[in-house]
């Protein structure tokens, strides 16, 4: 067997593997080293290549495009795996599957100023779940076994329960050119079983148990009893919609994150379900009054400052956090325990809590609901100017049914969080809500555009999409269909909403930092729409022409940031004062 | 003492000693949670800051400003912190000054699922000379005493003998506003005896022991000895421009690598410095026939595969490295020894050992470089079409003494390595060739250009054009002069000259990637000039003109990679069929 057989064989058997275990999609850049294993995938009919050139925005692309099963993202040695780095740790925090695949040299090349060389070895620290520094090709049927678990055993480890990434490095010698392996067109047989034994999700995964089971320990209980219960659904609580209609006369408020995809359930939709609580539960007396006296928590820590703090404020009631992937989410120490159990059995075994509780607790919520919609209602109907608030409340009003907001960070998710209204229309909701980052969101949305399952519209700020203005080339590269409105205040708009904002003399260079960019040009340079709406009613006929048209459309909203500033402190004053007389429950 | 006075004595203290160790400039990006010290360094009189928007850019930015004193980077906690990693590694491996200061989450938020939080602990790995958890913010007198200690042995660990980055990470809580604090606007008179001698460099960075001084050990004694020395330059060398010219009349060839910058040394130019050899050195007989019996190597490994071909081929000739930096530049290993002494005072001791050495070592290699030198003008002459190789030697004509070149990574190092010709004319190289990666270099030459020690000419391939094109902002933000030779060939152009070429199947999906991308867009996006040049005359116009310019020109060169590759070929052959009758000395 030749060198460059061996080669084949190792990288053939590998790639062959992650196919049977269900990897169908791997990002990567254009590199050296990287060849071996880039060809055994270009030659693997079972795997479809997305070939990027920025592996920073590459990376965030795969964040995007993961969904069940991880994506495979591959670089060559150096830097390049370093630009994989900020995506790696929002998988990391955001539990999404991806499989990291770094080329290196040899050992024998290490350390000794070889060209784009550095130590790869637990490159991405503690963000990466598992790490394996892969040994050199070998064609042994031990070493063949030994890569084919490692695949195997890959895909399994950044899935499922809490899934991950999982980051390996394989050094690779000259020759890099991998030959004499035949690619397995279709899953093995003799093998099936077996996989479809190492592939089953642990139980905690599965149906939840039939409606009427055991309530599991004493949640139920504490439920059943609480005269006063509140649900808060935070971002990704994949909460069970079955579940939340079942409670629909349990007399329950139920706070539904922007992120959390139950305030825009569809036909599940119930009236328990609030979401305007950012803002009314700014004012200060109906927040105190609105005190609980048990508090179930899904899913992450919500997006809104104000629920924070609402919850902090009424820290000494029992909160139970019922995470959706592990972990401990709760930056404000404000639960009383963090659980381990199923979130969809718990969920199930709620609703056959349903008492004979008093409606005035769950109406004293609907009533701050209602008055604060209506006081931003009110603000924002007369005001026929383009604004932040109002390019959130016209894409809810016009978005169609089934389609994905990705929110961008910064100030896009708060206003979602704050101003997207509660209703039955159908959606979706994503965003990088792992570490946050401002980078990588161009990429990650037009990557889950990529998996098209209905349309994605994002809604960034100007700095973010400065940031990953390079995650455009996969607009035309790839023929991608989305809607990007892009709020253009010419820097960084959340930071007048922040205690930096008193420094005029620093607050511009530090903070404010205006760019004066025009971003009409990049319509030119990476063949994508490019609209700048002066008015809402070009704004929305805009967004409807972009979910009808094929191809990325940009929609620029240019605004003030003191005016948004203004305009946010106006709305928020209308709000308390519409709320407070409505106040006790 | 308020919370924010405890706070601004704690990152006043921090600054002042920052400022008074000498260091300048602060590369930073807007972000909340670094708010204590980007006010800090805002309200320094001495400090200049630096803001950009891209934490990759900016962290490239500063590696190109860095020079004596370490350039401080500033950003936020979370993915902020990992997109400086990128140049981080570079810092760690090009030997250059770096502070790198993150912000992050006090201890009570970390892990809990609090906004922005990633592990920032030993972030860096490897990479980072040395790495501190600072301790939360406090004005006791010890813990003052602390910091200002923490400022200065940054500074100090940063630089000499072996520079490289220092990661310091900064836990703030709320309130972020620092007060009360008076910088200060000069060094403390009571403490600048301490500080210098803190400061003073260890004594093998001293100036160069005076010419006549015993010979360190055994070197000199080999020099002296050997027939057919050979002194190879490697990028980095900083060699002793005085020692080479003493060495003129020692008979001994100097390979000077084109980032050596001994190839163009001014009027200490010698000549035995050879510049041609990555040409002529691929003629396998003529390098069997230039056999050395001692090889004295310098500085990093020759950019140069064919001379580190030509090392291999003679790996038993005792091969002595000595590097710059430290480490063990020898990733062929075909060194007899790597030496830990000072580079300088071995120059100097060989410019003592002047003997009458025959003239025909020397010769042969000179009638090589001629032979080689004309071949390539035989060629490229008589061609009026832009090519790579003419867009380095029309550039090398045109380029006014002082100028610096940086050379981008791939392709432009190679061809500038192969092509520039030696040369009386006193010019500067700069590259990163710490991990070579693509990513960064428009930023890092941008920075060097904010050096402002004369004006910088990056020649860099479209790909990495690409990648750093958030880079550009920097040159509108700053108000920069800087040439930017663009040389666009529409994807990796140096690919083609790998093994992968031959697979015409995957070549172009996975290597050769063509972008189709209209770089003429950036001019309208960045605010700089902008010039497509399609015949020799036009870009040696576009050339001086942009040296007499203010501001950032790019100057675009279309080339095909096809004919890019031939063109090489044909050179190559060309210059072996020349020298091939000259070969035997």
């Amino acid at each position: 067997m030749s060198e460059t057989q061996v080669l084949g064989a190792y990288v053939g058997t590998f790639v062959d593997e992650l196919a049977d275990a269900g990897v169908r999609d791997v990002c990567l850049c254009p590199g050296s080293r990287s060849t071996p294993l880039a060809l055994a995938f270009a030659r693997q009919p079972r795997i479809k290549l997305w070939t990027h050139l920025d592996e920073r925005s590459c990376a965030y692309f795969a964040l995007g495009l993961a969904s069940e099963q991880p994506t495979v993202i591959l670089c060559s040695s150096g830097t390049a795996a370093l630009n994989f780095a900020p995506a790696v740790a929002e998988a990391f925090h955001a539990h999404r599957p991806l499989l990291v695949l770094t080329a290196d040299r040899p050992q024998e090349l290490r350390d000794l100023g070889a060209n784009q060389t550095i130590d790869q070895v637990r490159l991405y620290g503690g963000t990466a779940k598992w790490f394996v520094e892969m040994p050199l090709p070998e064609a042994s049927e031990q070493m063949l076994r030994y890569v084919a678990m490692i695949a195997r055993r890959s895909v399994q480890t950044a899935g499922a329960p809490s899934p991950g990434p999982v980051h390996l490095n394989f050094p690779f010698r000259e020759p890099l050119i991998p030959s004499g392996h035949q690619p397995r067109p279709k899953a093995e047989a003799r093998s099936v079983e077996e996989r479809a034994s190492e592939a089953q999700r642990p139980a905690k995964l599965e149906e939840p148990a039939p409606i009427g089971a055991a309530p599991p320990g004493s949640i139920a209980d504490q439920f059943l009893n609480a005269e006063r219960p509140l649900i808060v659904c935070g971002p990704r609580s994949y909460a069970n919609y079955r579940a939340v209609k079942r409670l629909a006369g349990a007399g329950v408020p139920i706070l539904a994150d922007g992120l959390s995809d139950l305030r825009t359930c569809g036909s599940f939709f119930g009236r328990q379900i609030i979401g305007s609580y950012d803002n009314f539960l700014r004012e200060g007396r109906l927040a105190e009054s609105l005190r609980p006296d048990l508090i179930l928590r899904f899913g992450e820590p919500p997006t809104s400052k104000p629920l924070a703090t609402y919850l902090y404020r009424h820290r000494d009631v029992s909160q139970v956090v019922l995470p959706t992937f592990g972990g401990w989410p709760d930056p404000d120490l404000t639960a009383a325990s963090v659980e381990r159990d199923d979130t969809h059995a718990i969920w199930d075994s709620l609703s056959c809590c349903v008492s004979d509780r008093p409606d005035r607790w769950l109406a004293a919520w609907q009533r701050a609901e209602a008055a604060s919609l209506k006081a931003i209602r009110d603000i924002t109907e007369s005001d026929e100017a383009l604004s932040e608030p109002s390019a959130i409340l016209d894409l809810a009003a016009a978005i169609p049914e089934g389609h994905t907001v990705f929110a961008g960070n910064s100030m896009p998710v708060r206003d979602i969080d704050s101003f997207w209204p509660a209703s039955e229309k159908l959606l979706f909701f994503e965003a990088n809500r792992g570490v946050s980052g401002i980078d990588g969101v161009v990429s990650t949305a037009l990557g889950a555009a990529a998996k098209a399952l209905g349309q994605i519209v994002l809604v960034i700020g100007d700095l973010s999409f400065y940031h990953d203005m390079n995650g455009l080339l996969a607009a035309k590269r790839f023929g991608l269909k989305a809607t990007l409105v892009l709020i253009n205040n010419d820097g960084g708009g959340i930071f007048s909403f922040l205690p930096q904002r008193e420094d005029a003399e620093h607050f511009e260079t530090l903070w404010g930092t205006p760019h004066g960019l025009d971003f009409a040009h990049v319509a030119g340079l990476y063949g994508v729409g490019f609209q700048r709406v002066t008015t809402r009613a070009e704004y929305v006929a805009a967004l409807k022409a972009s979910f009808h048209a094929d191809g990325v459309a940009v929609i620029e909203i240019k605004t003030d940031r003191e005016e948004n500033l203004a305009l946010h402190q106006r709305i928020w004053r209308a709000v308390a004062d519409a709320v407070t007389p409505a106040a006790a429950p």
